[in-house]
């Protein structure tokens, strides 16, 4: 510490010194003025990815899926279309019931099949200025995905409703830190089943104006999905891009099932975007080593992927996984761990060598706070994602409770936190300027740098500045109050959501849509599963 | 969450199962055991270094580093012998002042010197069980140094006492997660500042059987320190091995002091071990771009270390950096940001090309609290100190509020993150067992992997099993209070306190060193500076 002490610089007048601080903040719309130059619709990585595994270790991996796939197969449940296609494809099918059948694929088929599917793609906005790139060195930051229940520092833990549901859309929509809108961005319990999906898809619609996930519960909500998105950009433009993706989980171990299969299929025939995912808690649906883990979700994710292919060569699809493990202690599914992070890390490269998109990891805890325990696995699971590559991160934002809960205050923490990931994927560049032996000779040694020429032409840029952590000296942080990270964040989703303006929507586009939505509504009855 | 829920494995029995929680903690001395076979006295990496820049950027801001030191130069004060050294080792000597001079070096003339220091070596602990290595792919984890404040839950921020300092020592001691001791664990405030070496020394000799830091912040205290250690571990021994290091910081920008050079003399004239550290604070004490703090840093770092290498060729020296950055609104330093931890990977880079061992980052924060922000930020700095290949990590363990403050909570959160970094680093092994397809054929497609041989031969060591996260379902966490992970390790650290033993000492050495100390303190009146 002596160097800091020595110059005193905690009461030196820096450069650039503001007063204003705190409304604005990291997770609000308005981020202070340092961070503006990250602002983008999509983060372009400027480092390189951090490759775990050595070629022959990947080969090896790739051998046990191509084993898993041509020995076990995979078990297609209830849905002979996809079965039908499987079959013409080259695949052999054994049929194991009257409406289930064992699908083995020769080695290397599958990567064959999966050579028409875009590396990198497009999914269009309804503000063009919104639109994400999906592969490549693109990255995409996206809520959290599918809790049952939310829970804030008020009011605890309680089932999610659809005022829930939009506010958290609302606050997502109001953090430059996140790139997409995500979907189930948490149950909306008070909404009918098989009436939901509806109300989920116009609140994205409605009170965002980036990229968002349809319904994959039933094929006739996938089918809804579409159609809304065909109101709100016009049939021709929904056939020839992608303006929807539906994130599809895979039964593990092994088993695709065919609400799922359905699912996918009419994603594809429309030309739209499937996230093909593998759940896997090690030890429970998968092998307990992580190699195994790793293979079982490639074999997995290139099956599911791969169906795309046989409905329409060319529609997006993205490889994904989601691994965990589990206390062996007491079963429970632990997430934010390092075994799940280096798994990511190697599916990273895995996808890189199959030219595939990738989703994976994303901000992991078990935690039932938005507390110590939550942002540390949340940062380990979530570097994971960032350096090995993974495209499209779903669960950036707001993930507690081992994702049965939403929370509001880890929403903005995260979106914070994902600020930070734009600075360092920002990178170090080197150049004349950037190595400042200039700034250094400036003045000499001993003397401090702050009115150097050179401090004066990067203090913008230079440093990620976080809307929602406390950087202030002990004493001052003290006398306002001495609250702590949760806290500041209970604070900070309320000034959001007093603050948030819906973007604008053409009147005639949002009538279309309410009469679509009043229209599918009453085609049916409430039901509840 | 469809896997899960289907198979309702949150239910379901795990091999295994131990009703045995809390305790013992990964904190506490004796973990869980599963964790068993990740107790190492040091870790071996077995995952590759995260290499952020190519060679031709490293080679740029080698070369910046190369005209610091041969156009603006160090700036030596107050120690003429070191003056001598540089010069005659051929530097070229400018008088600034009667007592200051300015030595600038050739290009490659430190590199040349720097040849004689060692890549790695051991420090002896007085158990030599606990012996370390330092350098190469070795890791080595030691507490926080330096914090004049310490803090609990209970009784908030006051000043250290020698009280703390042994508690801290006796909390490091007991967590399986940290390898060394450290150093000024915290300031020893109720101490006279000419005379806490003594106690300090003597704490990390009496209530630690590992290595440990000597004092620095005067020569005759280094003196001091190594003359304990030749009680302790024989004059011969001492003088054939590093039995103790001493952590020196430059005076950033650019100046070495005399203190510091007269403290690294003393140290590597004995042989023991020093390490050189600038304390960058970018755009106060460095240039605000990474690129330059890191060429900044590595021509600090090798002036200092070289000093060694003129004192004594051969004597161990570890290159160092804290790279920390600055909120440019308040003049404040941030810790746990992103652009040092891309400048930590950088310095990773620079070490191995330099041959030298490397400390570098820890778990930084600027958070009062040990809350979301302390943990967030402390795991981004800490994910780049052991993915950049550092190789000694000071401040592993209860570093709060910008290193004024040591906290108890922190200290045992950090430890519990710092044994999942064991697994981190342990990497993923590839084999045919560790590929598990054996595991996935066993029951087949659907069924769950409980009960496969593949389980039953590795759940005790597949996964990191944390002693200090929460991973119960929320209901079973609610029922046992709905404490968060603060309080979590408030009650934890107190346990471990009330449990400590101190491993045995000899008895004439323990008189020995009483002795020792006292005539020293009898030999000098109490001075507070």
């Amino acid at each position: 510490m002596s160097g800091i002490r020595t110059l005193g610089i905690k009461t030196a007048k820096a450069p650039g010194r503001r007063s204003r601080r705190g409304r604005a903040g990291g997770a609000g719309r308005s981020a202070p003025r340092q961070n503006a130059h990250l602002h983008v619709p999509f983060i372009t990585r400027k480092i390189p990815t951090y490759d775990l595994l050595n070629d022959e270790a990947l080969a090896r991996i790739e051998q046990a899926a191509d084993r898993i796939l041509a020995e076990i197969g995979i078990e297609l449940r209830e849905d002979a279309e996809a079965m039908r296609l499987y079959r013409e494809a080259g695949a052999t099918v054994t049929p194991v019931s009257d409406a289930a059948w064992n699908i083995r694929f020769e080695p290397g088929m599958l990567r064959e099949i999966l050579k028409t599917a875009p590396a990198r793609f497009t999914q269009h906005a309804r503000n063009p200025a919104n639109n994400v790139e999906i592969g490549g060195d693109a990255v995409v930051f996206a809520p959290a995905y599918g809790s049952p229940f939310v829970m804030d520092l008020d009011k605890g833990r309680r089932y999610g409703t659809i005022a829930d549901f939009e506010n958290l859309v609302k606050l997502a929509q109001s953090s430059p830190w996140l790139h997409h809108s995500g979907g189930t961005i948490c149950e909306p319990t008070d909404i009918a089943v098989n009436k939901r999906h509806l109300d989920m898809v116009h609140a994205h619609m409605r009170y965002s104006d980036r990229a968002f996930l349809g319904s994959i519960t039933a094929p006739d909500r996938a089918a809804d999905s579409i159609e809304m998105c065909r109101i709100l950009f016009g049939a021709q433009f929904v056939d020839e891009n992608c303006v929807i993706m539906g994130n599809f989980n895979t039964t593990s171990p092994l088993v695709l099932d065919g609400v799922t299969t359905a699912g996918i299929r009419t994603y594809a025939a429309a030309g739209q975007g499937s996230i093909h995912l593998p759940f896997l808690l090690g030890g429970a649906v998968s092998p307990l080593t992580m190699a195994g883990s790793v293979a079982q979700c490639l074999a997995e994710s290139m099956a599911s992927c791969a169906l795309t292919q046989l409905v329409r060569p060319g529609a997006p699809a993205v490889l994904a996984g989601f691994l965990s493990s589990m206390s062996l202690r007491s079963g429970s599914p632990t997430f934010g761990t390092p075994e799940p992070a280096l798994g990511s890390l190697v599916m990273g490269q895995l996808a890189r060598r199959l030219n595939l998109p990738l989703r994976c990891a994303g901000n992991f805890s078990t935690s039932k706070r938005p507390d110590g325990q939550a942002m540390q696995q949340s940062m380990m699971s979530m570097m994971s994602a960032i350096q090995g590559g993974a495209n499209y991160i779903l669960h950036t934002a707001g993930f507690l409770d081992g994702l049965l809960s939403m929370s509001y205050e880890k929403f903005v923490m995260d979106c914070d936190m994902a600020g930070a990931l734009h600075a360092y994927l920002n990178g170090i560049e080197v150049t004349e300027d950037t190595l400042g032996v200039e700034a250094l000779a400036q003045n000499g040694p001993g003397e401090h740098l702050f009115g150097t020429d050179h401090t004066l032409r990067h203090y913008q840029t230079a440093y990620w500045d976080s809307g929602l952590n406390d950087d202030q000296p002990f004493e001052t942080w003290d006398e306002q109050g001495g609250i702590d990270h949760a806290q500041r964040a209970n604070a900070r989703w309320k000034e959001i959501l007093a603050g948030y303006e819906a973007p604008p929507m053409d009147e005639s586009t949002g009538e279309a849509l309410n009469d679509f939505i009043a229209r599918r509504k009453a085609s049916m009855p409430d039901a509840w599963y």
